[in-house]
């Protein structure tokens, strides 16, 4: 008897096809309840929540309720509900995100804000987040109420976290990991162990899901700002460099400057505290975090992470679904190549 | 026998003293869950959170689900969590209505995003509108989850129909007491209404407290808004004006616009869309809503609701609780004159 030991340098080329594929079905009835409850009598609300909504998004969060019901068998449908919920409180904090960053442009769009005012988009977060909780008192269950109540709480902590730690260059590493263990990763283990709650798991299996969640959203931060120094604008829909003009201590700033020396010191101080956003700037850093490979060592600290999720996900029997699971955490740390 | 008929003319100078004696040993109860809650790792949050909490609010909403319990007898605990839950969600509304009017005074001091900023004021309104719900899920109760989550909604729904309503002089009346309605008496129901979900009274009692508070709101918000055309900064710790030079279209002025000629509406029009600010307008806007009678048709608007709130705790038996309900109604209309 040997066991099936799933390793990160597997396939050469994954994707979320099979986690897409996998749950298809699925995500077109959470989408129905998306669409149906973001409705409201004033017309500004469907309109600005289904710019965002309808926009673009993976959806990685309800895939991975989702995938996560498929990987333990459940057959009900409480989880449509519920990884609607999940999106609602993701969207929420994508809207306060962007006034709070005063951005124009995510996933390739205009901001919310930009179109209809940082006002409208704080009241509309305001209501998706209400709706979310709604949504969970219809499904009924105090524990999984518990548990996303916990992670809006995390999330809003850790988005303050990250404020107070704006322009910074000297935050440091755990600090860095505090922040988006809270302002992503707690959303993705949420979203991930309650599918063990609705399917009635002992606890094991809820902090296995949670564990799966929380090392892949870790994974997938600290990719996307690994690919911020690398991208370009025509692969990821996101302009690399958009972290360095706004300013944004991300891991391979932090693992540079704590490698440069005195003179790199400064110049990472200046570009973090906003007097260093040309483009010259901009090619002087790539260059730095290239030769103190900073940007390669967040890239390993992702692959750390996400060999973590895969683990977690050790003690649940082989399928399709843990196939999928498996296949999403290769592709989170394989973007970047 | 004979009934025992309140009659909203009843006390020469009602105040809010028989409430605050009434719910006082409760209240500091409440007031210790609010100062635990408020705690964060992340200091701004109870530095920012606090300067509101500790600054001079009336706790008006906890003291009516206080005050509410106290009407039923309930002898319970669980109403003080649930108040602080009550506070904390019209703490988070404060903070994100201060940035979206962009105001810089509330309760006569220097507002939160004025001193930390938009951003701050936007994401620590979101961890306690999360904290209001974790108390919730501790006190675990699905009924009082959904009354708050529902109300929640629908407060964000009112203040996505004020945004779009923002510097029209159109928008009428009854429009108008929609917004109010959900901005301000959903939480003041919702505050009354889970008193009596705790203390277990039946449905017919739930809405009459719902009543209660509903029409309590309304009153309180319409002579909020005749204050603003007839006190000084001495008397409120508002500025007369204020609404005016902030273009908003309160009743006495959706009033003072249907009755005028068409000089006044012009005059109105240009006032709600920001182009008549000066003393000297200000004056003249006096001058048309006391020639219309709209102010004191306001305040009459005030005292039929807040009789309609009296009347709807008239199934309870007497007692203090009662008389000090009644009293705080008689409080809410007569701060005008």
């Amino acid at each position: 008897m040997s066991a099936t030991i799933h390793r990160l340098d597997a396939r050469p080329q994954p994707s979320l096809d099979s986690m897409v594929k996998l749950v298809a079905g699925d995500l077109n009835l959470v989408n129905a309840v998306i669409l149906d409850r973001m409705q409201s009598e004033i017309p500004l609300i469907p309109e600005l929540a289904g710019h965002l909504i309808a926009g673009g998004g993976k959806r990685m969060r309800p895939m991975l309720t989702l995938a996560s019901a498929r990987l333990l068998d459940y057959t009900g449908a409480r989880h449509h509900r519920l990884a609607a919920s999940v999106e609602f409180i993701h969207t929420a904090t994508l809207l306060h995100d962007d006034v709070v960053d005063g951005s124009d442009l995510r996933r390739g769009k205009r901001t919310a804000n930009l179109i209809w005012g940082n006002p409208a988009s704080v009241l509309v977060g305001d209501f998706l987040f209400s709706r979310a909780f709604e949504l969970m008192v219809e499904d009924g269950s105090l524990k999984v109420l518990k548990i996303l109540s916990g992670a809006s709480a995390i999330i809003a902590e850790g988005e303050v976290n990250q404020l107070t730690a704006a322009r910074r260059i000297d935050i440091g590493e755990e600090r860095y990991l505090d922040i988006i263990g809270a302002k992503t990763a707690a959303l993705f283990a949420a979203a991930c162990r309650i599918a063990a709650v609705v399917a009635e798991r002992p606890e094991a299996e809820e902090a296995a899901l949670d564990a799966y969640g929380r090392n892949l959203g870790i994974a997938f931060q600290l990719v996307d700002d690994a690919i911020d120094y690398i991208s370009d604008a025509g692969t990821m829909g996101k302009d690399a460099g958009d972290d360095f003009r706004e300013g944004k201590s991300t891991l391979p700033v932090i693992l540079a400057y704590a490698r440069g020396n005195p003179d790199d010191r400064v110049f990472w101080k200046a570009a973090i505290e906003g007097h260093r956003s040309r483009d010259e700037d901009f090619e002087h850093a790539i260059a730095l975090v290239r030769s103190t490979r900073a940007v390669d060592d967040t890239l390993a600290r992702a692959r750390h992470y996400g060999q973590r999720a895969i683990d977690a996900l050790g003690s649940f029997g082989p399928g399709k679904a843990k196939d999928a699971m498996v296949e999403a955490v290769e592709f989170a740390v394989a973007r970047a190549y």
